[in-house]
């Protein structure tokens, strides 16, 4: 990995000096052009040897370019809300909106590189996989992902700690960790070896580069950059290959939801009985001594009019009001349509001992999206695998997730319309829209089948709960939910 | 301030039964035409003492309510990343969007409540004065303001903790504090009631609510939360009134921006090295380790061309790129018009040790708003003690603020532009509308002057850098960051 970074790479003062203004000029040409027609981001995370060069080049690329839209990100240690959330929820709120470059120290290769470090290390971290995972996805997404590693030999290493060392005006620059990792250099250059080498991936392998010269290393850098942005511009948006093999097609009529046994339903005094009963067992379960290790996430999909928001307000009646925060998922906003996909519910993650409930979540995209053709057959296939590996990350993390699909049949949906016609302040909840759903059944019944099928997991189940009985349903939905929270603080 | 709510108000379990049903319903319908119609959000600042009903009234209006358009937050003491902000901070970035409704516990409040409390004290906390200023400020922008204060009588509360202590199931829930809170009752009073005395404000007065008997506080304060909300539908938006006075109007010809000295210029030969001088001062400023306790914010307005972003790139230059963070200010996103003005810049204060770079600023209020009328006069008038007050917090919160106006005359503004349409990477930054403002050179020439005026004060001046010769100004823009960088170290 490292062997043709100590080739001696070198450019002289001379040479630098030709070669620095036309470089530079050409970088910025096609930053302002990404700025103006580019449809991506670019993030390039910078990693390497200490005293290789990396916050140098880093300010190089801000110096050549226009910093007004560049932003750049180190991280420490995490913060106390940070260690709160997944060790990916910091990353994913810094990643760069579209048509900006992004620059990340390390990223998530942070708590990684360090395992072999010293220093105590935060854990859990981002495994290899969970990288993998995230880079996978960015660059399906559109990410233009650059990722630089400044080396440096063994020898330049030593070469650097003495010319520093030699200059008392530069002498207290070098650290005992500089020292500490030239002593231990074969080991750490093992380290970085194998992450970089498993980390290489089609989509987005590492650049090594020499860090001991600095004019070759930033003429290198940039022109890595200008190449890759200048690509990607040129480059239609190639259509990403179908996957080999599509959802299972329905040969008969039966599918998951139309054998729902759709009857089940409670009466009025039970009903009450019940929810009080569940309400009493939640609160208590939200107030438990373990449940402040935990967060919870509760997410109500269903047809229009299938009783999300009434079972929402029923969970809400059990908890405290400092405790949650319902998030309605509608349109992204503009800010939200910068980022990728999944970024907008990262955002709302809960805090340990704090709840949030989803009132429609990302699995809009393998719903309506798909529905409605915003976005591919391809895109949502990938999708459910990107689902699965967000929802895997959370439970990892101590977040308990809950996922209901109410299910109803389409008399009642048009029954409830009927009445909310009928019901002055109930108006303003039936648009157009409903209606354009409602003719759309059968293509959503489809997609509901599909997404159960791929992310319905061990880990993370969906709950089908038969819904033509609101009350029965209600029920059904805080029980699941009282014995999900139960399992979890039982571990 | 307390006596009518010791009058030992009562409201019977039959009574309740009657009126709850329909205010409720009502209650649900006020929240969806906020929803539907407002253009407004709803605040309501909850505080009071222990025992008082405060948590349980918020649970009952959620759920009276939909909880899926109110958000509640309860403030404790400030994590990491607040205590690194001004303490308003956090109460900024939860205010409520338009058309929702937020619930704050304690709000700005919660410090200067304390003061007389055992506990320690988080310092500095917002002032009486900031707290009347924010109000202010929400009021004059919209915001529904409401302020709930729950009463208990000394005897109340004594009751409630015997009641409370004589069931082995509901002893725990007596603190400490709560014992405390009793034998301190008096002074407590008296604090309680100076802070409500003094926040009281024509704009903003408290509600004050006997919190002893628990239907008649939850009718009070639903009834309170309705009436002020349906009114506010009601109404059509009162226009302002205007301020008794305008700025001095210009009655000869001479004004600050026409008497600057345009000639000053700085030959290439001093400017590498006066910018070499400079950069490098600046950088040993940032890594000054009693910079480590105060943050930077920088910045620039000025007319198109005025080298804004030439400037920003020799200021940079100097930093590194993990320290600072540019933010140009273009229309606000769809996400930012929901908030109050100043919501879209608190969001960008800079951390300890950080640096902000903002590319045009808050000043845009009563510049290109003021003079495309995009704001009233009235409201622009508003905004120069609205941006007063913001820039004095900042400044007592050891932020250095630095703000400047780059002067160009109007010819060299056209020789500029006719160079951008002739350089092809440049056509892009000039554009119809910088035509148009360039027709309205005069309005913004006034409206600066206004500007310079109103909010060139003593802590936070301005600073005027006649920019026709880019070096010239470049330099003198580098040299005032030195100096009120050193200034602000020396304090």
């Amino acid at each position: 990995m490292f062997e043709a970074a100590e080739a001696g790479h070198r450019i002289s003062l001379e040479e630098y000096k030709v070669r620095e203004p036309a470089l530079r000029q050409a970088l910025l040409e096609a930053q302002y052009k990404l700025l103006e027609t580019g449809n991506f981001p670019v993030l390039i995370i910078v990693g390497g040897a200490d005293g290789a060069g990396k916050g140098a080049t880093v300010n190089l690329l801000n110096e050549w370019m226009d910093p007004r839209h560049i932003v750049t990100h180190a991280f420490d240690e995490p913060r106390e809300e940070e260690a709160e959330r997944p060790p990916m929820w910091r990353f994913w709120l810094a990643l760069p909106p579209k048509r900006h470059i992004g620059v990340m120290f390390n990223a998530w290769y942070h708590d990684i590189l360090q395992r072999d470090d010293q220093k105590p290390r935060h854990d859990p971290a981002p495994s290899l996989d969970e990288i993998r995972n995230i880079e996978q996805m960015l660059a399906a997404d559109g990410t233009l992902l650059l990722k630089f590693w400044f080396h440096l030999s063994r020898s330049a290493q030593k070469e650097r700690i003495k010319e520093l060392e030699s200059d008392p005006k530069t002498r207290w620059r070098v650290t005992d960790t500089d020292r500490q990792h030239l002593r231990h250099y074969k080991r750490l250059r093992k380290t970085y070896e194998y992450v970089l080498h498993e980390t290489s991936t089609s989509i987005a392998p590492w650049s090594v580069i020499d860090g001991s010269d600095r004019y070759y290393r930033s003429l290198t850098a940039g022109t890595l950059l200008l190449d890759a942005i200048n690509k990607r511009l040129a480059q239609k948006r190639p259509k990403a290959a179908p996957p080999s093999a599509q959802p299972v097609p329905t040969l008969d009529s039966r599918n998951i939801l139309n054998t729902i046994d759709y009857t089940q339903a409670l009466n009025k005094k039970h009903y009450q009985i019940q929810l009080e009963k569940y309400q009493g067992r939640l609160n208590l379960l939200t107030r438990h001594p373990r449940f402040a290790r935990k967060s919870l996430i509760i997410l109500l999909e269903g047809p229009d009019a299938a009783g999300k928001g009434g079972s929402i307000r029923r969970i809400t009646a059990a908890l405290d009001a400092r405790q949650y925060r319902v998030i309605p998922v509608a349109a992204p906003t503009d800010e939200e349509r910068t980022k990728p996909y999944l970024w907008r519910f990262w955002r709302h993650l809960p805090l340990k001992n704090h709840i949030t409930i989803f009132d429609r979540s990302w699995y809009g995209r393998v719903l309506v999206e798909r529905v409605e053709k915003m976005c591919s057959d391809v895109v949502c296939i990938r999708s459910f695998h990107e689902i699965n590996d967000f929802e895997a990350q959370l439970i990892r993390n101590d977040v308990i997730v809950v996922k209901f699909w109410l299910a109803i049949t389409k008399d009642v949906q048009l029954k409830r319309f009927r009445s909310r016609e009928e019901t002055p302040y109930k108006q303003y909840k039936l648009t157009e829209d409903d209606w354009r759903n409602r003719r759309k059944w059968a293509s959503y019944e489809k997609a509901v089948c599909d997404m159960v099928t791929y992310t319905s997991t061990a880990i993370s189940p969906w709950h089908l709960v038969p819904s033509n009985d609101v009350e029965f349903a209600r029920i059904r939905i805080l029980k699941t939910i009282c014995e999900s929270v139960e399992a979890a603080l039982a571990d």
